[in-house]
């Protein structure tokens, strides 16, 4: 079915974060934070939940810890994913440091996973011990497939990191099982995840090892999915399992479109259903797009694209607004206090962005990673690296606060993942090109027109958008550099050994085509002014409300920083915007300050209603960036104030 | 444990509704829908959902319609209190006009209640059909005295109607039986409601038969309620059913505030938990003070009654923002688009105003009253008088509409009942005194002074403050005519035979004392200005914000009668109010009109998010009464307007 059009569009490639070392101050302490004390401790809690223990398939079966919901689903079912992206990180881990005891409990766990693996090859934990008869006979729910590609992720991740093929291969039999299980061929099924993530994990399989056979099923599933010839496999299978598919929970809230299979891609023009199948689907989708030079596939992600940053995203990179579905709702929805905003759809946000960029190289997704990446996603690990939001409030009344870890422990792990691997989101190679996404500090030596070149960029981004970047080619010959010039900044200029730079942006990149010499320095000025920013007016909950940003920033005001209540805060449009970095807040942040107004309460008396408006007094107005709140204890918070 | 302080407290007898004849317009109106329309449809709702069916204790018994959640609660079990409710509705509309076909279909459903009554007089469908053995098992979630006490109303109700005692005895039977198996007497279990409302519907008993016994039981009740000597009664319960109390579904959410029995009643001291089982507990709790002249009991419902309008009161007089217990949450934590606000816990507000009035002539009740009654209660039924909101928000994206039934449809009979006598709220008795609560066109003929006399108030209310009232009195002496000033009403004026009266208001009343004469006329103006109303700045979801009012109603602005989307309205602190009645909208009501302003759409461009707020253009404002939003099709609606 794959709309083959042409040769590969892969422009770019993504530098992996392994050639990649982060020496500015920001990331670096969060990346130690993940390495020291994240990782660690996220092992202790998969030990103290059970979760590591679940492979091992005892027998007698213990009592499930977590109860089945009506229908027999319970989050229990997806604990070998919680495994696999443990691993995952672990194995970042190990690029930045092997460590003998780390490494040593991935093979236990390896252990435990090969002696579990079934003869055929079929590996799931959750249905081997307690269910083998009903392995395969709920795609639509019971995440089998999630599972199995979060292994293979972990799997992929672990032989990139040490070498060692053993988990690789168990993964391996396991997906060969799963190629023969499933397709359109002779005894075959036409089935495909309910939640989709091994796709992108097969791609990552296929990168790593070159086996086509990685790429040919993430390629059937992208393509089988939302077929009705003859009929919707959900519907097929509920009827093989005697359920009646109109039961199914999202029935009433557009049946499939809560896995994004009421269509095939190819068809989907709307973001709809939950946030992180769509953001992993799409993310394979532009993968494939680029690997089969499928303009079909490219063109839906590009609608898709526009369709969620036009009109369902947060400010602050979040997605999803309603706990209801984990996921999508209508236009302009984007409420603040019940904002889901899951960690992990951000997450899942930067592999999309990422691989966008590969496809294409345009700010717009570059501005969207980078937004994704330091604001809601970040936001979701505690600064001691050891609690977790899962859904990220814009507005809080106090009793919103981190987790010590969730009954559903998916972004703990996600969020981890992606810092431990972040430096992996900075550069994008082409053959005569190089091009910088990100920017914070970082050092790296890539191949590139014939040669190599050894990049050092030095900054104190995100604070201030002064970057050095010093070029030091080995045997290449001309090349261009782009340079990122992020969609929030005004005013940006640049200069190669001291001279200006004509700003010849092209799509977000300032693109220097030269003779690159040994001791040519180039230098950026991204002016980080403290900004306003408004919504589309037909966001009911933004309406009359500004956003502070600054930079890559998105801004919050913490009750604890006013002297009035956050709420009552009103920012008027004249007031000024100042930012100053103080050294010693939540490990050193830039903050904004601005002389807001405070409705007072003082002297309104005992009525909750009056015909009189309260009284407004000038009130200091501090805010945090919203990836630091709540690193002092719970308390109310307001990104959106009124102006 | 009763505080016996003194004699009785009550000043004030309300005057039941048979001895006043509503005659204005607006009233007249909605009780000719509810007893033409919405009695004999919902009638016909319980039998399609077999509601009807369910008192006649079939064997073999049929499955449940509507499953059981994790502990074995249905809603299926309060069905019991829906035939109980719809009895009493009915009677109301006997009591305007006898009906020989509603009587003989109330006469087939106590045969079925009679015949299914247990020979110890315990009557329970459910309980009896599904579980006889369970019995009393599970007082705290399982409703068997909620239901009693819904049939014992509707008991009382029929009796008061047609004179047959029929019912009646068999509830009585009932109550006697609850007697003997709860109190504090040998043999006994020390056990109370989990769900309030047996105890106004026993002094309902009381009132009607003058029985001590039914007082004696209501008493107890509410005595016993939260008592932990030796421990708290769901405790013991659970403990004998084999369940953990800490397994309580509301253990992490205040544990028994839920049900108001975490403390004795006379410590409580904040408005806590499920709504609408707080109302019907402070509404006994008010009549009980006044019966036993109880002072302890009076000032708990003082305290409570300032809590409530205090901090914890929409402007629409709705009470519980939240649905996860149908209640009350923090201080001042009044969200408009997640506002639950039961209807029933307005109607049940009803019911506890006009207790403290009768207990205390105070202005602040009546106002309540009149507040719940007009806009958050009256909300709950349409135009048409066949569909009902069970939450009512004060912000809409357009989702949001009332339901033909609802799976638990404890509100659609609570405001056909609460119309159906919605002339008993309307006068208040004493030896020398006549209160005049509400104005809206009555006629009423009242013993008083010694003799009788006849009032004949005349008014547009709620559409006009001019109220005349006739006053024909016939052998009595001097007596006061105390009439309501609203709270809301700024200037009011009076006058006897065209002259004008000292506005000597007292609490919210204007004292008339005088000796009145046949032709009398008293003529009273209530100022009806269309105003602005705001919130306590502590209330975070209506901060710069404004609501508006005329008279009673609160208004809100529809999307279908503006010229932009109805929350891009913003309605400038110095524009202009008019209202203007217009007869062919909804049935006929007054709107309110002003100029306000719309940020723009037009214009804005495809990004979610700009560095420069929309532009505002000139766009009318016409805002219709609350109560009467959403009778011409779901859409959008907003009460808190931008200012």
């Amino acid at each position: 079915m794959t709309d083959m059009k042409g040769p590969t569009m892969r422009t770019y490639a993504s530098v992996p974060f392994p050639d990649v070392t982060i020496t500015g101050a920001f990331w670096h302490e969060r990346l130690e934070v993940v390495l020291t004390r994240t990782i660690p401790s996220q092992l202790k809690m998969l030990e103290k939940h059970d979760i590591r223990g679940s492979i091992k398939l005892p027998k007698p079966v213990p009592p499930l810890t977590i109860p089945r919901r009506k229908g027999g689903f319970t989050v229990q079912m997806f604990w070998d994913s919680d495994i696999g992206k443990w691993i995952e990180a672990a194995s970042y881990a190990l690029r930045h440091r092997r460590d003998a005891a780390i490494e040593a409990e991935v093979e236990a766990m390896i252990d435990d996973l090969e002696a579990a693996q079934a003869e055929d090859g079929y590996l799931n934990c959750f249905y081997q011990q307690r269910e083998p008869e009903n392995r395969w006979t709920n795609l639509r729910d019971n995440h089998e497939m999630y599972n199995a590609g979060h292994l293979l992720e972990g799997a992929v991740a672990y032989y990139q990191a040490t070498g060692k093929d053993r988990f690789l291969r168990v993964m391996e039999r396991n997906m060969d099982h799963i190629a023969r299980t499933f397709g359109r061929g002779e005894g075959q099924r036409p089935g495909y995840p309910g939640h989709q993530e091994i796709e992108l994990a097969l791609i990552r399989a296929f990168h790593a090892t070159g086996q086509q056979k990685f790429l040919d099923l993430a390629t059937y599933f992208i393509d089988e999915r939302g077929s009705r010839e003859p009929e919707h496999y959900f519907d097929t299978e509920a009827k093989a399992r005697g359920d009646d598919p109109a039961d199914y929970f999202f029935a009433a809230s557009g049946m499939y479109e809560y896995s994004q299979s009421h269509l095939p891609v190819r068809e989907q023009t709307k973001v709809v259903g939950h946030a992180v199948r769509a953001m992993y689907m799409y993310a394979a989708m532009a993968d494939l797009a680029a690997e089969h030079g499928d303009a079909a596939l490219k063109a839906a992600c590009e609608t898709l694209w526009a369709d969620v940053i036009e009109r369902r995203m947060y400010v602050t990179g979040g997605f999803g607004p309603s706990e209801h579905n984990e996921g999508f709702t209508a236009d302009y929805d984007l409420p603040n206090d019940t904002a889901y905003c899951e960690t992990c759809a951000s997450v899942a946000m930067v592999f999309w962005a990422a691989r966008m960029l590969n496809l294409d190289l345009d700010g717009q997704y570059a501005d969207l990673l980078e937004l994704a990446l330091y604001n809601n996603s970040l936001a979701g690990l505690s600064r001691d690296g050891e609690s977790y939001f899962y859904d990220n409030k814009l507005d809080s009344d106090g009793s919103h606060h981190r987790w010590a870890w969730h009954m559903c422990p998916c972004c703990t792990m996600n969020v981890s993942r992606l810092v431990a691997s972040v430096a992996g989101y900075f550069y994008g190679l082409a053959e005569t090109e190089i091009a910088v996404h990100l920017y914070g500090g970082s050092e790296t030596r890539l191949p590139v027109a014939g040669g190599h070149v050894t990049l050092t960029e030095t900054s104190d981004y995100p604070w201030n958008g002064a970057v050095r970047i010093a070029v030091a080619p080995e045997g290449c010959g001309d090349f261009t550099l782009s340079l990122r010039i992020p969609g929030w900044c005004e005013g940006a200029s640049a200069r190669v050994n001291g001279q200006a730079v004509p700003m010849t942006v092209e799509r977000g990149y300032l693109k220097i085509a030269r003779s690159w010499s040994e001791g040519d320095v180039v230098e950026l000025d991204l002016p980080m002014e403290a900004r306003r920013s408004y919504a589309h007016p037909a966001v009911r909950a933004d309406i009359g409300r500004v956003a502070l940003r600054r930079g890559p920033l998105v801004y919050c005001a913490e009750e604890r920083d006013q002297k009035a209540p956050v709420h009552s805060l009103r920012l008027p449009r004249e007031a000024a915007l100042s930012a100053r970095h103080v050294p010693d807040l939540i490990g050193g942040v830039t903050v904004i300050e601005a002389e807001a107004r405070a409705a007072r309460a003082e002297g309104w008396g005992p009525d909750l209603y009056r015909p009189a408006p309260p009284e407004e007094a000038p009130s200091p107005l501090l805010a945090v960036p919203y990836y630091a709140w709540c690193n002092r204890g719970a308390n109310p918070m307001l990104v959106w104030l009124r102006e």
